[in-house]
């Protein structure tokens, strides 16, 4: 099958610096985090705003091992595993990470999100308002 | 910043042949359709029971407009223009789609899934597990 190309849109900025410190999942801790967005989209960010909800965050994991089909869930080696495909870890042969998270302020390119689990420097491909109907 | 490359494991089937005919949210529909997954991969989806609930597919929608900056939401005209960011429009710099559908069954490499408003050849990036938790 024809491959493809991602480019990178932006980049996360967070307190956490390593996998290992990340939470499971962020959208549970209340994590906060900056998505700085490459100015050349500047007009793409038009019409997202604090007051509308959630919003999507996807990210390329760039750590990720892409050769893995299976994972113990969660990382818990005591528990057996399973496909990558049942599960939300990051190793997955195209580590696409998503994440719902409350958007609470935008300044130009920089928008701060909370409920965000990774790590500095993650490369941002891609933002989605956000649908309970859709999404929930 | 540096590019990735997403190779895509699996493709849509569908009766749905042509974008203009798609619903413009297929959640909303429940149209049903195929996930041919590529046999490679056949240990990653290990787990996925249509007795868990809901699962979350990603497409690449190879057809989009990626230097589209500003759509007019759903596509109609009447409405003002925005971000693609601040929509769910498939015209963005990385057109990664995002379904939230229902497992109806697995055949070997077969998903058969409800709520899936992805055009017939469209490649599929990424499936996960779906959290009302994390998603809702």
């Amino acid at each position: 099958m024809e491959e493809y190309v991602v480019r990178p849109i932006g980049v996360v900025r967070s307190a956490l610096k390593d996998p290992a410190d990340a939470p499971k999942q962020g959208a549970l801790t209340g994590q906060e985090a900056e998505i700085v967005v490459d100015p050349a989209y500047l007009p793409a960010l038009e019409g997202l705003d604090p007051a509308k909800g959630k919003i999507i965050v996807m990210c390329w994991m760039h750590r990720a091992d892409r050769d893995r089909r299976k994972v113990h869930p969660r990382g818990q080696e005591d528990r057996p595993e399973r496909g990558v495909f049942s599960t939300r870890s990051p190793h997955r042969p195209n580590p696409v990470s998503l994440h719902t998270v409350t958007l609470l302020s935008i300044e130009g390119n920089v928008l701060r999100v909370r409920g965000m689990d990774s790590v500095d420097g993650t490369p941002v491909v891609d933002i989605k308002s956000h649908s309970p109907e859709l999404d929930g």
